[in-house]
């Protein structure tokens, strides 16, 4: 009978440090590049990469849909085109062969040396060439904080929030792979709507914890992806961080949604963990009432356990954890989002990238955004250092930190950060 | 002295209708494909299509930096990755190709037979390859028309309305080419927010008028794009209609915008028209009242004299013009679109497109919506065939047409069109 590769009895001949986000229970995808070579695509393995473009040209990939071109890559995207089936193949594939009892890889010292490199030796480039972006508002901590600061403690929630996961069309050219900095963005902010807006660099410079997943191509325009068929369309997930100009935001969002508030940047982790890998950390879903429409009904546990934090570093480099929540506290899952997405005929493409948005759990401590965290100003955080923050300042690292966990496996997702930079002014 | 390209003395020795949107003042670029060939770029002239592939390949594009890939491509992408210098460049090189006084190209009969195709022959592909689609909302009269429909007639612009050109995320796999049949969308619609949705097909499928501009590669992210130097990166223009679901819209766009009433598919016409050849029709733009900060101010005449009209054909054949609109209506013109649209950090691509959002005019007959023509139902549309309009029903064509005109010269769009098909159930 097959192993699992999601089996927690499985070692690598690669040594896997304790504690690290990348055993042979995760194998996650990313594309590098070191200072003399072509980026290209590599699954994580510990402090290693496993290099596909050299593994396919020694033939170890033999069987198997790929071509050269598709790992010889600037994106996963010319290895997404061929779709669920084939990618979950070769994850398999990657899996045997760094299996700790397989000696096809491990005992060819020679190809092990042109297949593996240390992670501290290359450059980790933004994964998916994005095509479309949404961002999902699908955290009922995070609407109902929001809702509480800026309307009706009362009627937090607006009424269709229940009905539909909401969701907006967000800005794909301003992605940015983890470690790339911000500029703090200028723009128009006004108080008062009673008064002329004024132009100057953001106030009120946020993150928000949010985890996105990558599509497969999926159907022709007008046909719709159910619930059921969801998870195959899903590729895998990453860490995202949802910059947002909450200032910006609140003079210009009204009546069509958050535009220059959001799209100045926005930073993904490099590595994309597959949905395969983190099929072990199903759990169910909160009971969902009032009962949803058919189509947006599901089977099954489709919500995950994964771990996450912030942590805000300062130049001085003393860190702060300001959140852990946990992607498990979503009241939307993926299938429900990618089904209502599609329901009106709007199809999707290999590479779309789609966010939870928001990612607050129940508790104080877990909240998702500065703006909740110090509870639009009035709660300011006692960081390390003894400063404090309502917002994010010029100079902070941002950190995003993820991982599901369960019998002694750790399927991490590396980091998600930026450090902020001052304004450009003209 | 160089004659322009423009002058409204240049006849072209390729026959040119009278009428014809396509004189060699024009020169509009597209993507094309025979039954028997591989997508291609032309160039309208007449009821022609100039074979850019086929003329490059016989030596007329010498001494520009275009290879043969950027023609034998199925997206004008690579043609405008070069920029806007040279795609000047080219049109100027083809418009010397094309009159009627230069022999070069005119006088080879065997060349001639291989570049010039019958626009009847050959069928239309959608000539961009989006990356980021954005709509703004830059019409004074669609805003204050829908201000006044929904919310209080005496505050019908909300307080940003004249201080930026709003604007927001739209959905870019979705934009078809003229032609494509739209399926009418399903989705949530609830006309009381007291009681629960209902899924069903939407009954107040809207059409916009719009007209889209695509752009050059711009800075890097971080970096603004003055309103000084917008043209320099906005290679031409197109008729859009941004289809709209109106009670889908109503139910689900609070608080971040719309997303499924809009998602379902948009209609691009398939002809570029170079910003270049638009130039002549030039006009001044509205008095901005309240004066705007000092990013959004600009010089020159920034509006364009575009006329526009909407027809609807039912499944008869017997069409009616709902409305004439002209493009010189915009309150924001491109030049101030794109400096806001970058102003934060919010990097642009080769490809990427922006629409106008809905272009009303100041009188009833030039609304540019279903919802504003029949004013939210209560004055049903008469049609030439004695039946009634407040929306676009199944089997409806809607036609957009548009051209600019001066001094005997006709610079026009063609057609951007489709027809809407019944919903797709389960």
């Amino acid at each position: 009978m097959e192993i699992s590769a999601n089996d927690p009895r499985l070692k690598s001949w690669v040594d896997v440090p304790q504690g690290s986000d990348f055993p042979i229970q995760n194998l996650p995808f990313g594309v590098f590049r070191t200072e003399s070579q072509l980026p290209r695509v590599g699954v994580a393995i510990g402090d290693k990469i496993l290099d596909l473009k050299a593994l396919h040209i020694l033939g170890y990939l033999e069987n198997l849909p790929f071509r050269l071109e598709d790992f010889l890559a600037d994106s996963l995207n010319p290895m997404m085109k061929h779709g669920k089936k084939a990618s979950r193949d070769l994850r398999n594939r990657i899996s045997k062969l760094l299996r700790s009892d397989m000696p096809d890889l491990r005992d060819r010292e020679h190809h092990v040396k042109q297949v593996l490199v240390s992670q501290s030796e290359v450059q980790m480039l933004l994964p998916i060439r994005v095509g479309d972006y949404t961002d999902f508002y699908s955290s009922e901590d995070h609407a109902r904080n929001v809702g509480t600061m800026f309307r009706d403690p009362a009627k937090a929630l607006l009424p269709n929030w229940k009905h539909l996961p909401v969701g907006y069309h967000g800005r794909a050219s301003s992605i940015v792979v983890s470690g790339t900095p911000i500029n703090r963005p200028m723009g128009q902010v006004n108080p008062s709507d009673d008064t002329p807006p004024t132009f100057k660099a953001s106030g009120q410079l946020d993150f928000e914890l949010e985890v996105a997943f990558v599509t497969f191509d999926g159907k022709p325009m007008g046909q719709r992806i159910s619930t059921g068929e969801a998870d195959d369309y899903i590729f895998g997930l990453m860490l995202f961080n949802d910059w947002s100009a909450r200032d910006i935001q609140r003079w210009e969002y009204v009546p069509l949604g958050p535009f220059l508030a959001k799209n100045f940047g926005s930073t993904v982790s490099p590595w994309v963990v597959t949905l395969d890998a983190l099929e072990p950390f199903r759990v169910p879903g909160p009971v969902q009432d009032p009962e949803v429409l058919p189509y947006l009904k599901y089977e099954g546990n489709k919500n995950i356990d994964i771990h996450l934090e912030v942590g805000i570093i300062p130049s001085n480099g003393q860190e702060t954890i300001v959140s852990r929540s946990n992607y498990k506290h979503m009241y939307w899952n993926m299938t429900q989002q990618l089904a209502h997405h599609t329901v009106g005929g709007c199809n999707i493409k290999c590479g779309d990238m789609m966010a939870s948005g928001t990612i607050s759990g129940p508790t104080e401590g877990s909240f998702g955004s500065m703006l909740e965290i110090a509870w639009k100003g009035t709660k300011p955080v006692a960081m390390t250092d003894g400063s404090t923050r309502n917002f994010i300042l010029d100079g902070d690292n941002v950190v995003i930190r993820g991982y599901a966990e369960k019998e002694g496996v750790r399927v991490g997702f590396g980091k998600c950060e930026g450090v902020v930079l001052p304004a450009i002014e003209f």
